[in-house]
């Protein structure tokens, strides 16, 4: 019996976990849950699962939560606190980190001391402080197992592969719903435009970030603290199939691959088992039938560029690009700026910044709100032009 | 440095191998050749090579071999006799087998004792005597590695898997030069139309058996014998690219892939260089674009069927397919019989044939001439009846 904590279980990828745990309920049970926002389906979670503790994202969230009482569930509080508690629980094996943005980062942390395994389904937190997080779950002897797709499929590829063998890795891209549109073609497109993924469901957040490709761009610098390699050791290609999840090169030019369906329980689940496989549905490729790859457009989707630059440039540049990209999507999701703006807002902040070593939360935390003050100043700035 | 003998080094694959100890002069030495009757590329093969020990097919070839006196080679025999030899010579590692049929049976079983490490690119022996070559194997801690690039593929992909991870196999196939077509489009095609494969350049034998898709057949029971799987844990898939060399499919409905270019150096090379992997060319997916995968129409190609009937009947039924189909294929690349009777040559044969336990190479080489000669027969009937 595995015993895992989920840190945002109402969102998509935890919604996906809490079906892993359903398909197996001999194997997976559920120590803790914290959620932001929606109380009726936390409170419903809580009352299926019955967790030893669980937190929300803020108190007037608490008080909205009804029924939790009755199940003896620990409230353990709200804010970074409550997520600390839910993934310090001396219960838990595992904590699957699934809430957005980086409020779960002192969390992580504090489950990594502890010794719990990490599955890691949120990206700003390695784009963030991947240095400070993977020097502590080296110290601690902890694993970080990737759910991202991309990731988990560079895992399984991996497989205990000694690192000499590794040429470079190549994550794969759906291309959003935007592929094979040139730069004028996007100056027009609107929020709903973008929110259509043609291939994944996901939360909004993410999809623009497919959208405008800045999804695979913080996934390149998650892959270089994830697997240890180098910015020009890791490659993008387009795949709207998004069949195969991502792809690692050999040396000797030998590509190994992982291909399956489009469905975050396929991975949630490899990292929930791992080391071990449980079974699950077959995949036919012939029901796929046809994969088809091709480079991407960094002239036209931008941020991808901006997100090699950032991990090439190292130190506190991928928090700006980050914190700034968070700033831009909001702007661009509430109407204020284009679809076109979201990578020079990004770009400009990149540029006011003078990039500084990042080897503490607190400078992390710092860059990260100054980025975010920028990129705001810079939004209203595009706004008024528009 | 690893010293390698091969078997079968005027042929496609035994040129393809001497390329690969080209670009690997510091880690690949040859110690023994053995060839069949090109004497002129042998003589030039063991100029350049200088290997120990050397053997051909028949006395009268060697009669025409030229200038390997002063190499001071040790010409060690004709026949399976001179096979053994370059095959047990005690400076050899590895051994090679890329020779055609199953003449090298006896020198793969006295390589395996003498605890040299097998590199398999021939199908046949597996097929007909996989159940003794594997058994010898075990008991001496050998390793056969697959040179075939569907088995190669798998291995690579498996890499040390526990066998309880694994579902099934995939096995691609390109199709060949008629996929696509019906079985009454398929009784006028000529052998110079069969020759012509779409992805891979192959000998004669090997392109006729990829049209009729038994070289899928034979490598499902080779795949059996490898990798320990039944035969409804292998799956075929027609892939015309030739770009996917096969997959396995763990139990969670993950598949891993491998993938890589169509140039058997590749396979080869990873054999040789196992458990370590050499620097060779890279691969560029995005230059593939477009892969497709389709399901075996065995209606048209009824040769793959025959084939898992074979396996599954198991016992002597797999040497019967094997023997019946070289000699319907040589029968048909003479211009003898149809394409369309070369399946049926073989289903004829099998039908006749009492399936019975072959447990010594006498054993199997009597059913293997029963066999023969049987095929022969009917050939000849379904010749008179064109």
């Amino acid at each position: 019996m595995k015993r895992i904590s989920i840190l945002g279980s109402t969102g998509s990828i935890g919604q996906s976990a809490l079906s892993v745990v359903d398909a197996h309920p001999d194997r997976l049970q559920v120590v803790g849950l914290a959620a932001g926002e929606n109380a009726e389906l936390f409170a419903a979670q809580i009352a299926r699962y019955r967790p030893a503790v669980v937190a929300m994202g803020t108190s007037s969230a608490v008080d909205r939560l009804a029924g939790w009482r009755p199940t003896g569930a620990t409230m353990a509080g709200t804010g970074r606190d409550g997520l600390v508690a839910v993934a310090s629980h001396p219960a838990a094996d595992l904590v699957l980190c699934a809430s957005a943005g980086t409020d779960s980062l002192e969390a992580v942390l504090a489950a990594i001391e502890l010794g719990k395994t990490i599955a890691l389904a949120n990206k700003e937190i390695l784009v963030m402080a991947g240095g400070i997080v993977t020097a502590a779950a080296k110290r601690c002897g902890v694993a970080i197992l990737p759910v991202d797709s991309e990731h988990n499929a560079i895992h399984q590829c991996l497989h205990g592969r000694d690192a000499s063998e590794l040429r470079r890795l190549v994550l794969t891209a759906s291309g959003g719903p935007f592929r094979g549109r040139s730069a004028s073609d996007l100056l027009k497109v609107s929020p709903d435009d973008a929110l259509q993924h043609p291939t994944w469901r996901m939360g909004r957040k993410i999809t623009i970030d497919s959208a405008t490709l800045m999804n695979k761009g913080l996934e390149v610098i998650e892959a270089h603290w994830l697997f240890g390699v180098r910015a020009n050791q890791i490659d993008v290609v387009i795949h709207p199939q998004s069949i195969v999840h991502s792809m690692v090169e050999l040396v000797d030019g030998s590509l190994i691959a992982q291909l399956g369906v489009t469905d975050m329980r396929l991975p949630i689940q490899y990292a929930f088992s791992y080391p071990e496989r449980w079974p699950a549905t077959s995949f036919d490729i012939v029901r796929a039938g046809r994969l088809d790859f091709e480079a991407p457009d960094t002239e036209a989707f931008p941020c991808l560029r901006l997100a090699y630059r950032a991990l090439e440039g190292e130190r506190s540049l991928p928090v700006v690009l980050n914190a700034a990209n968070e700033i831009a999507v909001a702007q661009f999701l509430e109407g204020r700026i284009g679809f076109t703006a979201i990578p020079q807002v990004i770009e400009g902040t990149m540029n006011a910044h003078r990039p500084a070593e990042v080897a503490t939360l607190a400078a992390v935390r710092e860059v990260d709100s100054w980025a975010r003050q920028y990129a705001r100043e810079l939004a209203r700035a595009v706004e008024l032009k528009v």
